[in-house]
């Protein structure tokens, strides 16, 4: 009897079958999960109606990640997940909440990247993505790219079936009127999250609107691997929220990586050295995950809205020191 | 008498003074340059005129940045001016010469990056600017910004009088019939540059279209300080060309500079280590120089298109190994 298979299916048996033993995924129990929604400038005075607001929804993302980590979810699932639910928050600036751009419009930026493999995805200047950390993960899963921009990466989205929305979604009236006074010290509210999921892999996921009245095309750090998003699962995830062109030209998110592989440092030296040492006061955030599930959450602004979840029974939520 | 001066007026004095003494620019008399038109596959069997072509219109750059660094031009304003030149010659996938997208038009993207302290510029998807170098030099000068994308970088280009150019400037018949055919292997191009001027400043600019065929708003490393791009006083200066995406996920431009700065290698152990070892083969090119001058080509592709030329007398220029 002869068998014959043809050529192609021969190449997806031999891939399936590398994919199966390339990625055993075999799960070791324990998982991080740290969130941010932004460093910033809010008053410890505010009404305690607006703290809860922030903490409930800190506590609705960080239950969700947590959800999907402790039931054996990857981790750049569970990052992507996430930064959604923060970007369909209007309380933050990301999706639903982005800030206007000085022509009036909102420019969405987004990054993901998977620590197994380096492998990254991003988009930036959207202004019709109704959930741009999820084109992110579609440019990472989906493309030979990292990077797409603009009508380019909205095209994309399209093809991938991924949710249009109009711009007018995105005109949350509290920004726009941000926007029109010409308010200062609201590009707050970036929002991003860094996991350790149960097989030992790492992921790290950034989005934003940017800053209120940026130029129109500014591309700011969070759409930026190495800059404001970086995943190894040698050395640590990282999330980063502040001034972003001080994020792009030191490298932040990478360089905490760099300072654990090359300079001896544990995540949480590497993480104050940077904010509190290289970075200029009321600058900058970090919130960053390493591979034996230690965290860090630091900044040198008087708040970042923040969280953290582990396997060992942490669940925090927190908007100052 | 009393003697009142405005606060404009005070300011600016103030201004000029703190300008003088920060950066007293003694000149140290050495400097080296180094420019590459790309990493690719040229046949070493072309033809002698067409060598002629590549070998004569390097040999035109460097003499351009050799003269302005022996004459006491800036660093920044040296690997300015020569990717420039790079950019109006047809032969270099980079202004003029800039290769086409999917859908039929060239999206350029530039970078620079001042070794000084740390500031960068840069553009993407730029189609009208004929000179983007020099925008990208404009977004590091002028604006608070690092990275401006599309319509708004061409925006404040206008502002900034620039030399803007129909599209069909850039229509290169022999581009464009690379395009229209789909023909693989034709991205290389890329045009970069590196200098150390007698000041002791490093800086290093970038250029590119892209991949032929890329996806429309694909973003590569070109524009993205850290990747293809980098320049810091305390280490080296260097220019990417391959694949973009590599690039990224690796932070190759900026890498260089931590395996120097952290792991106590020489820039030549540096950059051999990631094109011959970390990068796959065919992938790859790195210019980069030193704080004393010492220079490094390599690349892990049949032929780059390069050329070196110091202080000391050396003054070279090459296609292949």
């Amino acid at each position: 009897m002869k068998i014959s298979i043809s050529t192609p299916f021969l190449l997806i048996f031999v891939y399936l079958f590398l994919a199966e033993i390339s990625f055993p995924q075999q799960s070791v129990g324990k998982y991080t999960i740290v969130i941010h929604g932004g460093a910033g400038f809010i008053d410890p005075k505010i009404d305690e109606a607006v703290k809860d607001k922030y903490l409930n929804s800190l506590t609705g993302a960080l239950s969700l990640g947590k959800g999907i980590l402790e039931n054996g979810g990857t981790s750049s699932y569970a990052v992507e997940q996430v930064v959604r639910f923060l970007e369909d928050d209007s309380l933050f600036n990301a999706g639903k909440g982005a800030v206007f751009t000085s022509a009036g419009i909102n420019e969405m930026d987004a990054s993901i990247m998977d620590g197994r493999d380096l492998s990254s995805g991003a988009v930036t200047g959207v202004t019709t993505i109704k959930n741009p950390i999820s084109l992110a993960k579609l440019v990472m899963d989906s493309t030979v790219h990292v990077l797409l921009a603009g009508s380019g990466a909205e095209e994309f989205g399209k093809q991938m079936g991924v949710e249009i929305v109009d711009p007018k979604y995105f005109r949350v009236e509290k920004r726009y009127r941000e926007w029109k006074m010409k308010m200062k010290k609201n590009d707050e509210g970036t929002v991003g999250c860094v996991a350790l999921d149960t097989y030992g892999n790492i992921a790290a996921a950034t989005s934003t609107g940017g800053l209120t009245g940026k130029m129109p095309g500014r591309i700011g750090d969070s759409p930026l691997v190495n800059a404001g998003t970086y995943a190894n699962n040698n050395t640590c995830g990282v999330s980063g929220t502040g001034v972003g062109e001080l994020f792009i030209k030191n490298a932040i998110a990478y360089k905490v990586s760099v300072l654990m592989e090359y300079n001896d440092q544990s995540l949480q030296e590497a993480v104050e050295g940077l904010i509190y040492k290289l970075l200029p006061e009321s600058t900058a955030g970090i919130i960053a995950v390493d591979g034996e599930g230690n965290f860090a959450l630091e900044f040198n602004t008087p708040s970042m809205t923040r969280g953290v979840a582990t396997s060992d029974g942490v669940f925090e939520v927190k908007i100052w020191k």
